[in-house]
């Protein structure tokens, strides 16, 4: 009598963007001829860029050929992309070699396959806010008995609140934890943790052999040249850190798919020597993962330099431009923002002690916005709404004049 | 102190294919001069059908035009494709909804994946020999106490021998098991379940609540109309059968990547209703994952149907004829084959007893040939080798030649 996994009934609720997606449809689906403005899932809006195209037609020129068609790549990835991303990695002045890089099909993936590595008693650190998938798929893994919704919180993790009183970085844990994740440019508060911070991180880490989950899927959009884009610009983060990164908020690849994780041969943990985690990520990959799209891979070269790194870095300005327009526009009705300046995310407080759906409601309802809830990514979100520069500019400019006609 | 998932270590040796490529490259360092000829992996070496091509590309135009750009498709995948999926299966009589499928990026990760959904004291029986990953993927996530060395299995598990005795067809469990695995046309022995040999399976399934992972990724090279093609073309099999594809073998899609699952909203387990698998899919893939390439997906839908069909069964033709050459070829030396027939793989028995490895080696340095050894498929492997039919022609001849004239 086969059973289920129970683990997954533990899970609070349905995945934030689906329940959005719903509130959404329903609304469109009452108020047909309202047109919605869209500031809520992360989503990229602008066409690729030109030379990623032409490298991806070119591929599959060779592809369509006898004598250059390739079938199964690595699993780790193509050698070139790993080696390109590990030249890309030195204008951070972050020294890596290809074999510690692993390409993947996107940074979600990777994220919520990366507890996989570690033991079931590990205790998690997560952001309060944060991503739900970092929780989600510990969830999954069983490493929690169950939500609490007293607390509005699962049993056995440690939440680090991210609020106004500490800039929305966390402080080091007060306890024994092993696994923390951390965003940095954070989804969804868009704060970016300065290299001080992330030392005391790194430092903690190490001191209490910990290891670090960094998600820098945003760094292209930290103009700042005083913030780290990298953890590993942080000297001793290889030891104590694992990091994910990827294509889809750089170069629009969100629906071509496209990432990488860095396990550093140097990483260290209790119970065995420096190499072994990452030759477990690489078995884990070579099991279960056959190697991302060899489609996307050659996008994801063309990305790297040149002509292609340039227009990938005009579309991170364009979507910075719209931050400024939100941020701006959000500001000028009375709301108080965070974020939105190395981040494509405005992290926006509720008016009036608003709950964050209620506030959701309320502009999808009255202004035809939408958002996302904050409380959506852990209690200490709530009382905020994320959102989003991801939009054409036409109707962001749109939004935010509708937002401040019938606020 | 971060902690170490030891289940890694259970792991008996390193993933089959990565071995191979390992010897593999120390024989052409060590005879740079010998040209080698692959009939290993199950790896496509023929161009992409036109019309995919024509499809990909003019998808990528799509994604080049702020007016037709998309960013993150459905987690679940595009529903033109779903839709594709489900008119598709009506040739076989099989009538399923398009909620019941989930587009992935392949057959070996929902294949690795797809125990995530069972509780962790499952009874898992599979195959002997199987697909390594079906296996690898039950010990990573915990499921055996760990490999028994005296007789070459995992503890916990339980071994459906297929030999020459059962044509290498498994008898039904004569213990209660909770989970199998099935794979016809079978990698690696090439073996076609009937209709009445499925049944049978379904049977102890419906009646033991088993479910049955049933992995079709070969059933385009099923050219014997009696043959069945899916499971659920067996009565009674929605209620106890997820069934794995892929667009790999026939498409070229290996690099590429693009595959899918179906998990019937008819199917039942012990401890919960119908439905609930299928929605706990959904949730795994909402949470773990976030699409296959929309690329990918564009040419899947362009080989469903019409010219980009009829150029998939081209290709399956292509690398069906390589396998009768080389079924002929072997057979013409003394070797004792099967499979090949409705099905790229060819199953050879060693000859003199040699072990599966001994002979592995023995074509890698006598005829320059590389195959796949038998026993690297499980216990019951051991004394065979698996011979694939992808390949250019000019190359399968000369293999063929070279085995002929060296053995």
């Amino acid at each position: 009598m086969a059973t289920i996994n129970n683990n997954f009934s533990k899970l609070a609720a349905g995945y934030l963007f689906p329940e959005i997606a719903r509130r959404t449809k329903a609304y469109t689906q009452e108020f047909p001829n309202n047109e919605l403005m869209k500031l809520g899932i992360g989503n990229t809006t602008e066409s690729l860029p030109p030379f990623l195209v032409k490298a991806m037609k070119n591929k599959l020129d060779l592809l369509s050929n006898n004598e250059t068609y390739s079938g199964y790549g690595d699993e780790q990835g193509d050698t070139a992309l790993r080696e390109g991303l590990c030249e890309y990695y030195q204008r951070y002045g972050v020294s890596l070699d290809p074999t510690e890089f692993f390409i993947s099909d996107g940074a979600k993936a990777d994220a919520a396959n990366i507890q996989e590595l570690f033991g079931k008693n590990n205790i998690i650190a997560f952001q309060d806010p944060a991503y739900p998938v970092y929780v989600d798929s510990n969830v999954v893994s069983g490493r929690t008995s169950g939500f609490n919704k007293k607390v509005g919180a699962y049993e056995n993790f440690v939440y680090l609140p991210c609020n106004e009183e500490n800039g929305f970085i966390p402080k080091v844990p007060n306890t024994k934890v092993d696994v923390i994740y951390l965003c940095s440019p954070n989804n969804p508060t868009g704060a970016v943790m300065s290299h001080n911070q992330l030392k005391e991180f790194v430092d903690y880490a190490r001191e209490n052999k910990a290891i670090i989950i960094f998600d820098s899927a945003y760094c292209e959009y930290v103009k700042d040249e005083d913030l780290p884009k990298s953890i590993y610009e942080v000297e001793g983060a290889k030891e104590c850190s694992i990091e994910i990164n990827s294509f889809s908020k750089n170069a629009g690849f969100t629906g071509v798919r496209l990432g990488w994780s860095i396990v550093p041969k140097a990483l260290i943990v209790e119970d065995c020597e420096a190499g072994i985690i990452n030759k477990m990520w690489n078995r884990r990959q070579c099991t279960f993962f056959n190697g991302a799209s060899n489609i996307a891979q050659a996008g994801g070269l063309a990305a790297l330099s040149g002509v292609g790194h340039q227009e990938c870095q005009n579309l991170v300005d364009y979507y910075m431009g719209n931050a400024k327009i939100i941020k701006e526009g959000l500001e000028s009705v009375g709301l108080t923002c965070y974020g939105g300046d190395n981040s494509p995310y405005i992290w926006a407080k509720t008016p009036n002690n608003m709950s964050s759906w209620d506030f959701f409601d309320f502009l999808l309802n009255k202004c035809h916005v939408v958002v996302t809830p904050g409380s959506g990514f852990g209690p200490s979100g709530e009382f905020f709404i994320r959102v989003s520069s991801y939009g054409h500019r036409e109707n962001v400019v749109k939004a935010i004049l509708s937002i401040k006609e019938n606020m």
